[in-house]
């Protein structure tokens, strides 16, 4: 849950870093950045703003936008149909991102947001600056960290349908509730 | 066909577009912008400069540069197998591009390549800015012309299969020979 106040200061400035960034958005792609808080009302800690450029029933590119030291939770793209899954492309645009994966835990620089020891499993860590990209297969267990000056990233995609990714906290639903209280 | 020379100057040209228009490139990539002059051998009037972030068997991402006033031929993507063909995004970086598409013609911007009216039969012109985008269906045949200032655009597909493209000028070739005198 966020309160409206919470959803617009986040959008403006995940706004604010797209544009810092170099990336060209309109005013009405400004005002359609997701802000995601997996259902957890601790945006700050652990959450994501996401700017989808365009999504077919094929294929998606979209921004992510992390703040410094946001976690965006660890999630999979499970296969959907005959569809075995979203295969997705990261690459940095700007600041530095932690990326983990499975594989020998070499986990350096990043954190575990507290007290969520048993939603973070893959502690494979990749280093992510501009320029880097990475593609992931389908069903990969992933989770993003920014550095301290947060990140853009792009994500190039196959079709997306995150109403459907699977997360490894239990308590995560994929719906962000805003209330205007 | 190029020649060595020709083709340098406009790999290097075309990374100080894509730089210039905020994308950060790696020194590696820069180096692979891919050079095309469709077989024709006039670069200036006809061709584009085209750099592949990321192609897999499902999606791709590339960058497409044209020089001021370049035309990139008409075209496009037919099925393959089991692929209905390349779905395209198209979305403008920095710079101006006329696109065209089957529908009335209504071309006012753009010029025909001087001696080719029989090469660019569709001329439904669409203006295209920074943050414009548009999808482009399989099996649509387009063109594209920059303006005076050039245009760098991302282009976000589904599986590209250059080789296997559709060209309306029959003089095109697909493979660009680079030769070194």
């Amino acid at each position: 849950m966020l309160t409206r106040k919470e959803f617009e200061a986040a959008q403006k400035c995940a706004a604010a870093m797209i544009r810092e960034s170099g990336i060209h958005i309109t005013d009405a792609e400004a005002e359609r950045i997701e802000v995601a808080d997996f259902g957890l009302s601790r945006l700050p800690q652990e959450g994501g703003q996401i700017l989808t450029l365009v999504a077919t029933d094929r294929m998606a590119a979209k921004i992510v936008v992390l703040f410094p030291g946001q976690t965006l939770p660890e999630h999979w793209h499970p296969p959907v149909g005959d569809d075995p899954g979203k295969e997705e492309t990261i690459r940095v645009v700007c600041g530095t991102m932690r990326l983990y994966l499975p594989g020998e835990d070499n986990m350096r620089e990043g954190t575990i947001p507290k007290g969520k020891q048993d939603s973070y499993t893959v502690r494979y860590e990749v280093l992510m600056r501009p320029g880097d990209q990475i593609t992931l297969q389908p069903g990969t267990k992933h989770w993003f960290q920014a550095g301290k000056e947060g990140v853009v990233a792009y994500s190039f995609s196959t079709v997306a349908r995150d109403v459907l990714d699977g997360f490894t906290d239990p308590d995560i639903e994929r719906v962000t509730k805003i209330v205007d209280c």
